[in-house]
């Protein structure tokens, strides 16, 4: 029950949130109607049915927002706000062949249902695709900075993918990869209205660190959501990421907490992904009372706080004050 | 024996072919070398991997010996022959996925040493950093070119992926296939240096036909070896296509040859995946007795010839008849 106000109130913030924009984001619709209209059929089978599948456009949102704050009035927003879903689409379609899934969003996943050929090829195509529709208006600035993040996100896979299965992970390197995989789109999506107009071209910096900022928190208070949320809000099992060998900002601060065979047995859950050295409810347990969550929602507040500094650079209004907001409703579903 | 003296002549003409640009190949290879030095160590394990094991550079070659052709001096023909082949390399990788094959070129194949996770994820990092290359020297049109050929070269590849396990291809599509799959790239590979100076561009055309009827005429061959070849000069299982279900132009013209008993057989060859229904030798025998291998091979000659009728414009000179001896030694493997 208390969950369900809780979906209720974040579905009203939510609205507050991409309301300066709920507009723009019905022609992000629109263009993906188009765009993949004219795709052939497997790829729009695919493509529709995982960006139907509940995703938020949170990173279109941000890029409407951003343009609009920038006083941006052509239609480039549109096109990049798809642009940057159809490349998170894209990702989420290949990181779901990495990790065998078969829930995302409370859905089957793309590969379950196609298999991993057709979900590697039309993730191809959708990576592809969106460098043309750059190439279309010959937005190379643009095209640079969601290169660079794509090719940083793809190098945050590589990296979580080295280390999956093992307890010893050190903390800087959950956050370099915390960074790429997650921070660097918002990043982008941010950014990129500001190359849009010669005159806001000075903003791009500051809007990359806010971006980047607000990922850094998105993806910490995710991986808490992990111990903390039920089945049904997380569209996925309880402790996804320790089930597929991938330890977290939870796990690596509760380790020094632990005595030596706790530890050890902990590790062979990453290790083996099942639990059965340490049952499911005990590793839940010890990390509910630990305090560690605390730990890690402190730091997901910093890292809103350092968005929330660099904002106050950014012109004021309503769109403004909607970023803000949205990073708190970020924060907030940790809390 | 015959076959290895049939390898010795061709490698000599290789090396024929290579000659005009042996030493911008070994550039290629520098090339590739600092590229992956730099590289994140998942990335350069397994994308040196995967380039060191025995491709015959044949696209980087295309691209220099047009460079040359055209007289072209500066530093790109090097880069866009690397890039070229780290687009044919993610292709592979990702191919193999698709495959769920275990040899390419007699050596195990990424996906069968390191997994399907990191199999993706390198191919991504391949296909992006390639982008990224293209866009520090600010080469647009380059990027267009290449862009394109991925897009077709992708939607090939889900068109084959539709296809799979059905013998009633028609001959239209699997020639849109082959065009898509293979042709594109070479077709790039081939224009991408007329777009290196203004005074060139007026040959793009020409020279993507050039490339596509070579590229057309190559994969026409390829499918013809799969019924010839011996199991080690492909580095793979003899009829690996009928195997993985795909339906290719000696099984299409056959079809219409045979009674509907043995059509109905052959059918659950490729919708299985298992030679159960018809024994391998039995189809070896009727593919290589009915003649459609014949008729494959005119057609091959047929492409070659219209690649010849191309070059005819090009500029006179060694690099001209390279192209045409390279075009004359692929059409070669399978007379």
């Amino acid at each position: 029950m208390r969950a369900n106000v809780k979906s209720l109130n974040q579905a009203r913030q939510i609205r507050q949130v991409f309301g300066p924009v709920m507009d723009r984001l019905d022609q992000v619709e629109n263009f993906f109607e188009r765009e993949f209209s004219r795709a052939e059929p497997m790829v729009r089978e695919v493509a529709t049915y995982v960006l139907a599948s509940g995703g938020k456009r949170l990173r279109p949102a941000l890029v409407l927002l951003v343009s609009r704050m920038l006083g941006y009035h052509g239609e480039r927003d549109v096109r990049y706000a798809a642009v940057v879903e159809m490349i998170h689409t894209a990702t989420l379609i290949h990181d779901d062949i990495i990790d065998g899934s078969d829930l995302r969003r409370g859905h089957a996943t793309a590969n379950t249902r196609w298999g991993n050929q057709t979900s590697v090829l039309v993730g191809d195509w959708l990576y592809t695709r969106t460098m043309d529709l750059c190439l279309e208006l010959g937005d190379v600035d643009v095209m640079r900075l969601l290169t660079t993040a794509t090719l940083r996100m793809t190098e945050g896979e590589i990296l979580a993918d080295r280390i999956r299965g093992r307890i010893d992970v050190d903390e800087g390197i959950y956050m370099d990869i915390s960074q790429r995989k997650t921070a660097e789109l918002f990043a982008a999506a941010c950014a990129l209205p500001a190359l849009f107009q010669p005159a806001t071209l000075h903003l791009t910096e500051r809007l990359l660190a806010f971006g980047r900022s607000v990922g850094v928190s998105f993806q910490l208070v995710d991986d808490m959501l992990d111990f903390t949320a039920a089945r049904a809000d997380l569209g996925k099992p309880v402790m996804a990421d320790l089930r597929e060998g991938r330890v977290t900002l939870p796990i690596i601060l509760l380790l020094p907490r632990l005595d030596p065979r706790t530890r050890r047995r902990l590790g062979e859950v990453v290790s083996s992904g099942t639990f059965e050295a340490i049952s499911e409810t005990e590793v839940l347990e010890m990390v509910r009372t630990s305090g560690v969550l605390d730990e890690v929602r402190r730091r997901a507040r910093d890292f809103a706080a350092r968005a929330a500094h660099e904002a106050e650079s950014f012109p004021k209004g309503s769109e403004r004050d909607s970023l803000l907001l949205a990073s708190e409703i970020l924060l907030d579903r940790g809390m």
